[in-house]
């Protein structure tokens, strides 16, 4: 038994053309009239494999495959249509076009689960246009209300729920997944360790746990030529050296912690001002929960050292921070079995990034496949996945959900 | 003799007036409606003191108070009422009162001088509005051409000399000043040093050379969640490394050198991206010529250096370069005798930023006299100069030119 590429491919195509940008992207934002389209194509795509669709009342757009025992808990495969602006075609649709794949796969082979087998499309994975990511998965756990998810607004002032309703998804509370017996996503892994080491499949048994923190600087604004080297108090020379000593910690936390600087604001902002306001953001990830408390403190102390040291005031706010994520075990080795049954070898892989899963296993066991970003790019037009390594990963999703559907 | 404060401090608080920001300040961006109000009220204060009026065709506008030999070179006086946006009230209409007021006193006292006295409003010192500073000095000097000046034009589009003929200040290129026995303009310091040192009176001998540059990263943009540490090219770790190199190289060119990057950005400027292009603007400005270029050199020689060992692409441009000013010992000596003979403490000073007598020194003998900047402030609302100190440097400006103009 084996996937369908060509259906698979055909289906990935159709959908890029929803929300196609001029550089070879997408741009399909939560709730806007291309994410509309792309929910109407899925639903027909859904109905087409005869399974029966419905939609919950956070907009997550459900297909099932019944299974021999319906009362048994179902096996989920889900992923994301949605979008950051101008993104990749690969990021969250492989997901959702190979769960259909699967579907289509097992019918075409008369293959009937003991299990039944659902397949989810999870509202705003990305958190672009409304601020909190993977909101689906997250109302699912129990980790937002979806008073407050009702409440949001986008960066005009629309309300989640107006947009949900205008768009014609806002379901019913009774149509929400309550459990599962297990939970897993194919993705694009979004970073280059399977590219680099030539491995098609990437079987994620943990994700980085990460803190985002707001770091201010408050030194002196002046004039560059009246004010003399040592009368200043240069905020983007204290944000340099702390930028370096956040780079550095990333090895002390150890394993695979990483600790990134990627936004800086420096003002007045004149060339011929000495900088004294300057504010940058910290993300810092690690394994486990140890270590990521270590990080941050870490760094805490290391700004706060530097700051005195050349007189300058600091404000640290945190911004947003969750914990690491370990996936069964179960799940794992079922992946690991599948690949090997279809002779591909395996890398466990740690996901740097967070994903609808880091929700979805306080609900149920689950794991993730990750197949090869080329060149670890994603969320941007150039991303890509080679097709061999598409239909590998593919395979392996259909071996594991069968296995685990009929256990 | 001395000045009248009284009189001067009404005039300054009159001309604080026009572009007065609620936070203190003014905003008199060169030919603004604002700039044209306070051109109109110099032009009745020149009329006011006996003085000729006219206006050149950059928009300089002169008074002009006869000596008793009218064919002797002038010794003029000048500086400047455009400001910067939120400027403080004291940068550049200090000069401009205190010359009227220096005119005033020597009237009062029925004091006609050999030589003529000229004061003059130099059009668009700060180079806000329009991107070419001290235009007004530049053009006098042949370092600015007025073809170029008419056709440069502002953020809207719109063209000098479409500006300088709707506030009414475009005159004839007969009334330009083309030559001068000396030049001198009392401004603040801007800089931290005679308010620290408690002296009233800064005597200007030089003024730093400055080159601008302009220095692009790229490294790679990436997710940072998904790739290692060991993985990336992160342009800002690399700036930061730079920008500790450049605060470094200060005390290697030595003297009053100094070194500022005052403005960076980094793309594409998310908390969970890598960032893989940064621009940063660098500031080098140095006391001679010869440390200049040893500036220049070394920075440049690190940047390369710390580019190649990170691995990541580095473009510099250059962005404007203006060579060190010495100032006429003759007038120099000048100032400070003014201000032993009124008892006045004085200190050299090198300016650290570029002023109109940067070209008027290319035309005529120059100096300056700086008073103190309560903090180093300027540029802002909480710009400010003690009263004290404006008298002082009022008195040592009306007693030099007096001396000069007796010559």
């Amino acid at each position: 038994m084996q996937i369908n590429l060509n259906r698979l491919q055909q289906k990935l195509y159709k959908m890029s053309k929803i929300g196609a940008t001029t550089e070879g992207g997408v741009t399909r934002l939560a709730l806007s009239s291309e994410d509309k389209l792309a929910r109407n194509l899925l639903k027909e795509w859904i109905a087409r494999t005869g399974m029966a669709v419905r939609v919950d009342d956070i907009g997550n757009v459900y297909g099932r495959k019944e299974g021999a025992n319906p009362k048994a808990k179902p096996i989920v495969i889900g992923s994301h249509l949605d979008s950051i602006i101008n993104g990749g075609i690969f990021d969250g649709t492989l997901g959702i076009v190979s769960a259909l794949e699967v579907i289509q796969t097992l019918s075409d082979n008369s293959i009937v689960t003991k299990r039944s087998i659902e397949i989810v499309n999870f509202t705003n994975e990305e958190g672009m246009r409304f601020d909190s990511p993977m909101l689906g998965s997250g109302v699912l756990s129990g980790d937002y209300h979806i008073k407050d998810v009702y409440a949001e607004v986008d960066a005009t002032g629309k309300a989640f729920v107006d947009e949900l309703k205008m768009i014609g998804y806002l379901g019913s509370s009774k149509n929400r997944l309550l459990e599962a017996e297990a939970f897993l996503e194919l993705h694009i892994e979004q970073g280059p360790i399977l590219d680099r080491k030539n491995v098609s499949i990437g079987v994620v048994e943990s994700m980085l746990g990460f803190t985002w923190m707001e770091v201010k600087i408050t030194g002196e604004v002046n004039n560059s030529g009246p004010t003399p080297m040592e009368m200043r108090k240069d905020s983007l020379c204290s944000a340099a050296k702390m930028i370096l000593e956040i780079q550095k910690s990333a090895k002390k936390i150890g394993k695979r912690s990483i600790t990134t600087v990627g936004k800086i604001e420096a003002e007045p902002g004149y060339i011929n001002a000495i900088p004294g306001k300057v504010t940058f953001w910290v993300d810092v990830r690690a394994e486990d929960l140890e270590r990521q408390i270590f990080g941050v403190k870490l760094i805490l102390e290391r700004i706060h050292q530097i700051a005195e040291e050349d007189g300058v005031e600091v404000q640290i706010r945190s911004i947003k921070s969750i914990d690491p994520v370990h996936f069964s075990g179960h799940i794992v080795h079922a992946i690991e079995q599948s690949a090997k049954t279809l002779g591909y070898p395996t890398k466990r892989i740690v996901s740097g990034a967070g994903h609808i899963s880091t929700f979805m296993n306080r609900l149920c066991p689950t794991a993730m496949i990750f197949v090869p970003s080329v060149e670890g790019k994603s969320h941007c037009p150039d991303e890509n996945t080679k097709w061999e390594d598409i239909e590998k990963g593919a395979n392996v999703l259909l071996y594991t959900i069968e296995k685990l559907a009929q256990g």
